[in-house]
């Protein structure tokens, strides 16, 4: 669509029509009390807008239709994709069906023993799925990056601790894929592969992923919008996999001085993007808040607001964690999360089944 | 707090100190492997800290300790208050007690009829206290500015339904206070005095607030960070008012491109503030969503992250309200939320009163 | 205009049609190849576009014309303005005209004696306009608050200061308005009212002002788009009054960590303004910053993208500055400041006045 | 550097202690009027501050390093790096020395004739150094990705035209590299390495890259601060690379409604960051703004600022480039820019010396 300037000249009026034409497009105009406004008919996805914005007596130029037609709801009838909720199975979990679903495990495995202990804990706390860190992203050159940095061996060791630890308890094993070359050796082990919010804009690195035809755990970056959000799930969807689990975990705090959490948790966007997708959706309160005290308050929050479920940081003694000591807690707590927060999905869940659907 | 650059010269430190003690403040010198430190004592909020930072030789100049004593509870002792949370009465009303506390009411008051309509409607979903707005703040210059932008007589004829309606319902009074010159005007008529997240920063406004001695229902800005709210909440208590109830209704959006909310809304705030003093805090999830079917879910979720109560808009047709039709749900719906609000606080309440407590 | 959803059906855009007309509008259907567009025709600003967002196949209702057409260069001719830039005429001083306009003066008044020193020595710079805290805006309940906030009579003597020195060293005089109560006393004083970032949505404190007849300064919010900010310039526009200077001063640092100054000063709002508005636009490197040492790059920089102006603190002793001392510069700065500015708009201000006669 | 809570009990602070003494460091205490702080004595990196946060008592516990030791000024005595600017050599340029350096070139390659003919033209207008994208980031799935979306043998092919038309208009070449596997490849032809703000925190890219031994340049990430900018850039200067050139492109723009640019160029980060390091550091105003009619403005501002160069986007007819046409100029736009470009440098180069050193 392109909206003329109020004193747009009928020669800027039909010279923008001309160009319209010209790119092989239909142009629909209607002029109104003091502005006109020119409807473009054809593939809105090849229309170059910047190009039409600069022209003489434009006001603005731009696409109207949804950037993420493939998962969108909307347009899934288009697709013969069923309207429905997606619910994803891995082994014998389900994702997005009728109950919640809780990824539990340590922040970064640092040994078979301390994964097994954990992986024990957080089945017995009610956990479905086990996660485990082997390449972690690091804000300092100069801390631990998980035991994948430490060299190829290093992290097939620790990849198979991650497998063997899932088939012991019976949880499907989830972990973080921080590079395009990490996707052949991960993906042999895991059943799960998750993209880290500082990877969500990495299209070279989705598209590899998602050729590996096993589900995606998507973390919204702390900088992009919802829509955003959405427009880059579509270079995993274009792929053919519409496997894919979106994470809520958190926006860059605003103001000056202190928030005392490391990221805004939006839980808005849970709803939000249950509406304009068919997808599930997930929270992460361990990474959003990065405070044990707030797990407990964030994660009820997000299953009342409709949540899918949960990914959360466990470990036995949560001082001694390698990495983000300040944000695991015991799996007795979680326990305790996931058992109030099963009753509140059971409390919310049919008005929230209302407001995805849009009723 | 001064700390000295790593290339500071043994001079450049001899002059922080002599300038110091010229202040007639005591240094504290730790020298580090590669860092000195110099500890400042004395009485912080007096310190010249942008002075000291521009002295040769230091990296950083800042106050350490926290800039609201008054309704911190890290402070209370010191300034004999008790540390417990503070319950407010207004009427029969309690807000920061046991049980959530709702506040409900159109956006803006339209008539008399409408009002009290509403009023009846609101009390018997469950509603503790009646909101209505007179003197609106509004982004256009052009668009309807609330009852009270009319004339002095409107506000009053407006006012005075506001007040019968609470007396005729038995619900306590609230409506916002835009500017100083409106203070002693509303200040007769309603209960409660609430400053809208525009004013937040609005020292002056804050100050004659505080001073009529009634509780004062004061909203973050969209722009502020937790810390900056509650520095704020200082031009109350300073004037001896600790009758402050606070309440989040959302941060500026972050991203390019749609959010599908108006705000974001930042329950972590809730236990955070929770902890950090001993005020209670609500939330207002028809502001900071601006959208009707998200009502539900954010209210739940506020609540499980353990809100004090909730604010919400309703209107018996929504669709004709004057203001933010988008946002107002019926008496009906706030019922729903109400009951299902109360259950989840129920099924919480006991586990976040130790987040507050801080076991 | 009304965008539908793309899986809207006909009832439902039957539907929006009849509900345009019953509010007394036409609307005019656009069906393109997945998208219906339903433009309105009547005045936009009386469109209850809240209302029609939400009715059922609606994707999106928003007002498409400028929200700030009174101060706008797209629609002065409607208006019988000219469409060239403003030129304000203070005393002897022009702003917005041909050459740079320069604000200088002490963060606070302190005393007679602080401000008539500096009040010379910045006239013999080369300032224009001198500038003076009466009223400070703090973001600590108890912090230095301005003489102002010491009582009328301590508030009328330092306005008789500035008053008197404005005289003497023969410049106009600004200061800024914290609140509605105090428009009457300093009116009286001053020959510029100015508005700080805080108080940029402060609508009653816009209307008040304005109708004094006098220039407004006026600073744009931390946290206010380029839109909202014009938005909210429409509150002095419509009161008659169109001599407003603009003023950028920064917006909100983002990220994680520090940004080693106060704010982002947004130096592309200046020509973008420029184009959109008539009016002059200035900028304030002192606020922006925080920081003596970025004066003079962030000043030259600010010219270079075509201010119109530029206010910068200046103290003869920065160090003993009551307020802000890390900011402040000497008037020797200032003069060095002042004359490469001038050098730079020598260089620019042809091209740039292109830019914002979009040529 | 640990700080305790004002209430915190003697037991707290010795338990405190202990902890400290238990990890091998040495616990400096300072006790204040009102608060204690506990200094930690040892390499700070390996500090588990989050550890430490948590403990009872503890009110915050950080590191007070500087977390980029290896490219700032103040530690560089220590690494034997020369504290003064580094000078970048490519070819016959330098990056970092006394006059500007320009980048110029198409946004993305369309052909040979294409690239060549806009390679001549920009070198005639002043440029140095020839740019071109062979993999562009785009938000859009469906968008065309550039010649190296098509396969191995077009990206092969279009680098070869790359390093061509840089050998027949004797300027280096430079391109971005928007994945590991990438960079074997582009290094083969290319002169410089770009690294693109969404990959900036792609620490496994850095730190392949920085292997190859070339100059990379870096830009900064819309959502990251100036210190974690150069946090990251520890991942390059850790491999022995410190030919970093930085580059400034923009933040997210702040606040609701529109700002009129893409994103909200931070130009104080010019002079900020060249106190804090000895590296060159430049400014895209293309990608900053988005908008041809901004780029004079911009580019002088960041030149006033004090910037080491500009990159910009050139196309011989801006309106048929196939990506970002909106902010494209042209070679006469370009020489223009240049010309005044290096006569703002001249009159703002001494004094902006003054501000790197800072003196």
């Amino acid at each position: 669509m392109i909206i003329m300037k109020a004193d747009a000249t009928k020669q800027e009026i039909d010279n923008v029509i001309a160009e319209v034409n010209k790119l092989g497009l239909r142009a629909d105009v209607s002029r109104g009390e003091s502005l006109t406004i020119i409807g473009l008919v054809g593939d809105e996805r090849k229309i170059p807008f910047s190009y039409l914005s600069v022209l003489p007596g434009v006001r603005d130029a731009h696409m109207i239709e949804t950037p993420y037609k493939l998962i969108s709801r909307e347009y899934s009838k288009a697709f013969q994709e069923p309207s429905e909720n997606r619910v994803i199975h891995v082994g014998n979990v389900e994702i997005g069906g009728e109950t919640p679903t809780y990824i539990a495990g340590p922040c970064a495995i640092e040994s078979r023993t301390q994964l097994f202990r954990i992986a024990e804990e957080v089945k017995k706390a009610g956990a479905h799925i086990l996660r485990g860190g082997i390449f972690k992203p690091r804000s300092s050159a100069h801390s631990f990056q998980g035991l994948g940095a430490k060299g190829d061996e290093e992290a097939r060791e620790a990849l198979t601790w991650l497998r063997d630890a899932g088939r012991a308890f019976e949880m499907p094993v989830l972990t973080e894929v921080r590079g395009e070359n990490q996707v052949d050796l991960i993906a042999e082990y895991v059943d799960i592969l998750q993209v880290g919010a500082r990877n969500m804009y990495d299209q070279d690195l989705l598209g590899v992923l998602a050729r590996k035809s096993k589900p995606v755990f998507y973390k919204r970056h702390f900088g992009a919008s919802v829509e955003e959000f959405l427009s880059f799930s579509e270079y995993i969807a274009v792929e053919g996999n519409k496997d894919i689990i979106l994470c809520e975990r958190g926006e860059l705090p605003i103001g000056k001085g202190k928030n005392f959490t490391r990221y805004t948790l939006d839980l808005a966007a849970i709803p939000v993007i249950q509406k304009e997708t068919y997808l599930p959706v997930m929270a992460d309160p361990s990474h959003a808040t990065g405070r044990r005290d707030l797990i407990y308050p964030m994660s009820c929050a997000a299953m009342a607001a409709g949540a899918s479920g949960l990914a959360i940081e466990v470990h036995y003694n949560p001082a001694e964690s390698w990495v983000d000591a300040a944000q695991a807690i015991t799996a007795d707590e979680l326990k305790k999360i996931i058992d109030d927060c099963n009753r509140i999905h059971g409390l919310t869940a049919g008005q929230n089944k209302k407001v995805k659907a849009g009723k």
